[in-house]
C-alpha cells in the first residue's frame, strides 16, 4: 500500500544468514522472497537471504535457492562478509550457542527461535548482545506465532507484572482438547495427536512438560528480569490424566490444561508447569486444540491475553520475521534494542507455592468417614472450600476443592488421608487455577 | 530486579509534559511515580513529570503534584523548554490536535490517547511526526490496554494482514454480555451499565458504533497502511438487539457481539462496525464483561487474538506508559519509529461487501409458503445455508442462515420479502462472521 522508497542502494540491502533450512527455515525464505518488496516499501530496506546453512546439502528443499547460496559449513556462514545478521533456525545447544555467541562478537544481531538454547543459557546470550550493542531477538522461541516477547519487553515496560500463565505446548492442549470433547482416553487422543503430526513418536519432551518447562523459563527471565533456567521449573506432564478427571472438572464448572506459571512472590519467582483446572469462563479455558494463549496479570494494566499459533513453519516464520525487520531497522540506524542485565533471584521451591487443590479420594461409606477425613485437612491447615460425594456401592468418592494453600500442607494431607483405614484410595490430585 | 544503572544525570532525565489529568492522566502521573525506580533501573531513564496541563487548576487530583507543575496553559506546556516528551489526554479534536502538531514540530514527541484526533487526521499527524523525526505513539488510543498498535507495526511488519475483527467497546459488550447471560433487554441491561459506570447518560458514542467506529479507521491505517478515517466507516449500533435475536443466535450456536470489521479485499478497504453473530467456539465469543479483544487473520501467521481491558484509568495508563518508555528510549537515542506514509486506497462501500446473513422471517403458514420464500433467495442469487421453521399458530418463523453473499443482494431479497404476501413481517437481520 505505502510507496516504494528510494532503495536498492547498497546501503538499503540487509544481507541475511539463515542457519538451518527446516520447516521454519524454508517458511522464512519463502516469505522474505513473497514480502520483500512489501517490505522495502514501508523500511526501505531489502532483505536479501545470501548464505543458507543445512545439514544436507543434497536434500531437495520446498523453496528455491540461487547457486553458492547454500552450504554445509554453518560457522563460515556467521563469518561470511556478505552477511550482516544471521537467523537460528537449527535449535538444541550445540552448535547452535557457539554460532550465536560468534555471530554476536562479530557484531551481527541474531534472530533465533530456539527456546532450548535461550532457556539454558539466556543470560549469557543478553550479556554478549548488550555487550557488542546489536539485537538478539527470539519471539518466535516461545508461544511461536503470538507476539509475547515484545508486548512484556515493550508494551509493558512500565507494568509491574504479576504473574503470567500460559497454555504454551499445542500438543498437549490438543490431547486435552480430544479428552474433553470427545470423552477419549489420554492414550487415544495422543496416538491421533501421533497421526496427525502433532506429537512426536517419543512425545515426552511435550506431555511431561519439558518443553513447556524451557518456555516458562524464558517468560520469567523476560517477565521479571531475572536469571531462570529450564532446570529451575517445576515439572508435571498430563499422561496421568483420566477420563474421570476431566469429567469431575466439568461437572465442577473447570477444563484441564496444562499450564505454565510464572509468579513473582516478594522478590523471588515460582516458575511452575502442570496441568490445571481452569474455570470454564476463564478466557484460557477457549483455548482449543493445538492453540497456545498466554495469560499476563499485572497491578496497572489488569488481565491480558494473547492467542495464536503456537508452532507450524508459516507461523513460526511469521514471528522470525518480525524480529528480523526489527532487527535489520536497528542496524541500518546502528541501535538496538536493550535488554538490560538480568538480576539474580531465588527461586521459590514448589512446596513454599500456594495454590487451590482438587482433590478425589475414595472412602468406605460408612458413618464418621467425612468428619474424619475432613480433620485430615484441618490438622495441616487446608481449607476446604467445596465438597461433593458420590455414592459407589459400599464406597463413596470425595471431591474437594481446597482454597489456597502450600503445596508442602497439601502433600502432609494426602500422605495422612492415605494412612487413614476409611480411605481406599486417593486419586488424581491437581491444581485449581484463576478462580476468582 | 536488575541493577540500577548509572542515573540522574542530566542526561538521563525525560522532562515530560500531560497534557490533561482526568483519569487517564492521574494514573499515568501516579504510576510514573510508584514505577520510575524500575524503569530507570531497565532503561538508564528518569521519567519526570515537569508540567500537567489541567481545565481546571482549583480541583482537586488523585496525585500529588509538586508547586508550579499544574497550569491551565496547554500551549505553554508544549513550548517550555523543560519538557521534552509530550502525552495528549485530553482527547477530542481541538485543541489536541493544535497542540500535537506544535509538539510534533518542536522535535517533541507525542504519546496520545486520543482515538478521535488520530481517526480524524491520523496521517496529516503521522506526517508531521515523520518530517520531525520524532515519534507519535497511540497503543492507549485503541483497546486501551491491549498490545495493539505495536504488535501490528512491529511483530507482524512483514506479516500480510487480511483481515481484523474487534471487539472494541467495552460499553456495548457489557451489555451484550447481560443480555446474553441474563435474558434481560437492551433497555435493563444499557441501565445497568450506566448504573455502573460503563456507559454514559447519553450512551450514543457507544451503542450506535461511533466510538468503535473511530477505532476500526484507526486498525484500518495500521494494518493496511492506508488513508482510512473514522468517516470511511459503515456503522450500525446495537440498540436493535433483542432477547429473542440473542435467543436464536444461541440456539443456532452463536453468540451476538459488537464488532469492528476492517479487510483488505483487492487492494481496497472494507471497514464497517455492525452487531454479528458469532459462533460460539469462535475465541471472540468467550470475550465477556467490558473486555476487549481483537482477532488478526494473516497469511502466514494465522490467527491471533489479543484480549485485555479496553478502558479505564489505570490499564489506558499503562498503555501510555509502555509508549512513553519507548518514546523516551528512543528520543535519547536520536531515533524514532517510522511509521511511512499512508497510502490511498478506495473505501469498499457495504453494499459490495460479502458476508453470511441470519434472517428473522415471519410468514403465514400455508402450503407453498416456503418454496415462494426461498425462490426469492434464488433470485438475488443469496445461497441459503440452513433454515429452521418454528410453528406460531396461524404464523410461522422462518430463521435463515445464507452462505456469503453481497450486502446488496441481501438488502434486495429483503425488499422482495417484505412485498410477498405470504410474509408478515421481517424481524432482525444480523450478519454471520467467523464460521468455517
Amino acid at each position: 500500500m505505502a510507496p516504494v522508497t528510494d532503495a536498492g542502494t547498497i546501503e538499503s540491502r540487509v544481507r541475511i544468514g539463515v542457519l538451518g533450512c527446516g520447516n521454519v527455515g524454508a517458511a522464512l525464505i519463502q516469505l522474505i522472497a513473497d514480502r520483500g518488496d512489501d517490505i522495502l516499501a514501508r523500511t526501505g530496506l531489502r532483505l536479501e537471504v545470501t548464505r543458507v546453512a543445512v545439514r544436507n546439502t543434497a536434500k531437495a528443499r520446498p523453496v528455491e535457492l540461487a547457486e553458492g547460496v547454500v552450504t554445509h559449513d554453518a560457522g563460515g556462514v556467521v563469518d561470511d562478509p556478505d552477511v550482516d545478521l544471521v537467523v537460528e533456525v537449527i535449535g538444541g545447544i550445540e552448535p547452535a550457542r557457539t554460532l550465536t555467541l560468534d555471530a554476536l562478537k562479530a557484531g551481527k544481531p541474531v534472530v533465533s527461535a530456539n527456546k532450548e538454547l535461550l532457556a539454558s543459557m539466556g543470560a549469557e546470550i543478553f550479556d554478549a548482545a548488550d555487550a557488542a550493542g546489536v539485537d538478539v531477538l527470539f519471539e518466535a522461541a516461545v508461544a511461536g506465532a503470538i507476539p509475547l516477547i515484545r508486548p512484556l519487553r515493550e508494551s509493558l515496560a512500565g507494568e509491574r507484572i504479576t504473574r503470567v500463565m500460559g497454555i504454551v505446548n499445542g500438543t498437549t492442549n490438543f490431547i486435552l482438547t480430544r479428552m474433553t470433547e470427545d470423552g477419549t482416553s489420554y492414550q487415544e487422543a495422543l496416538a491421533e495427536a501421533q497421526s496427525l503430526g502433532y506429537a512426536e513418536r517419543d512425545p515426552t519432551a511435550d506431555v511431561e512438560g519439558f518443553d513447556a518447562g524451557a518456555k516458562a523459563a524464558i517468560i520469567a527471565m523476560i517477565a521479571f528480569g531475572a536469571r531462570v533456567v529450564a532446570g529451575d521449573v517445576y515439572h508435571e506432564g498430563i499422561s496421568g490424566i483420566t477420563p474421570a478427571d476431566i469429567a469431575f472438572a466439568r461437572h465442577l464448572g473447570y477444563v484441564v490444561k496444562l499450564l505454565a506459571v510464572v509468579e513473582e512472590l516478594d522478590g523471588e519467582i515460582a516458575v511452575r508447569v502442570h496441568p490445571a483446572m481452569v474455570p470454564s469462563d476463564h478466557p484460557l479455558a477457549s483455548v482449543r486444540e493445538s492453540f497456545n494463549a498466554v495469560f499476563i496479570e499485572g497491578d496497572a494494566v489488569g488481565d491480558l491475553m494473547l492467542y495464536g499459533r503456537g508452532a507450524g513453519g508459516f507461523p513460526t516464520a511469521s514471528a522470525v520475521l518480525g524480529d528480523l525487520i526489527d532487527a535489520a531497522v536497528n542496524l541500518r540506524k546502528g541501535s538496538s534494542a536493550h535488554i538490560g542485565r538480568l538480576g539474580a533471584a531465588r527461586i521459590r521451591p514448589i512446596d513454599e507455592v500456594r495454590s487451590g487443590y482438587y482433590l478425589n479420594v475414595e472412602v468406605f461409606d460408612r458413618p464418621g468417614v467425612l468428619a474424619a477425613v475432613a480433620s485430615v485437612f484441618g490438622e495441616h491447615g487446608v481449607s476446604i472450600r467445596s465438597m461433593e460425594q458420590e455414592g459407589l456401592g459400599d464406597e463413596a468418592r470425595l471431591i474437594f476443592i481446597t482454597h489456597e494453600a502450600y503445596e508442602r500442607d497439601v502433600a502432609a494431607t494426602l500422605h495422612d488421608l492415605k494412612n487413614l483405614d476409611v480411605v481406599g484410595t486417593v486419586g488424581s490430585v491437581l491444581r485449581v487455577v484463576g478462580d476468582h
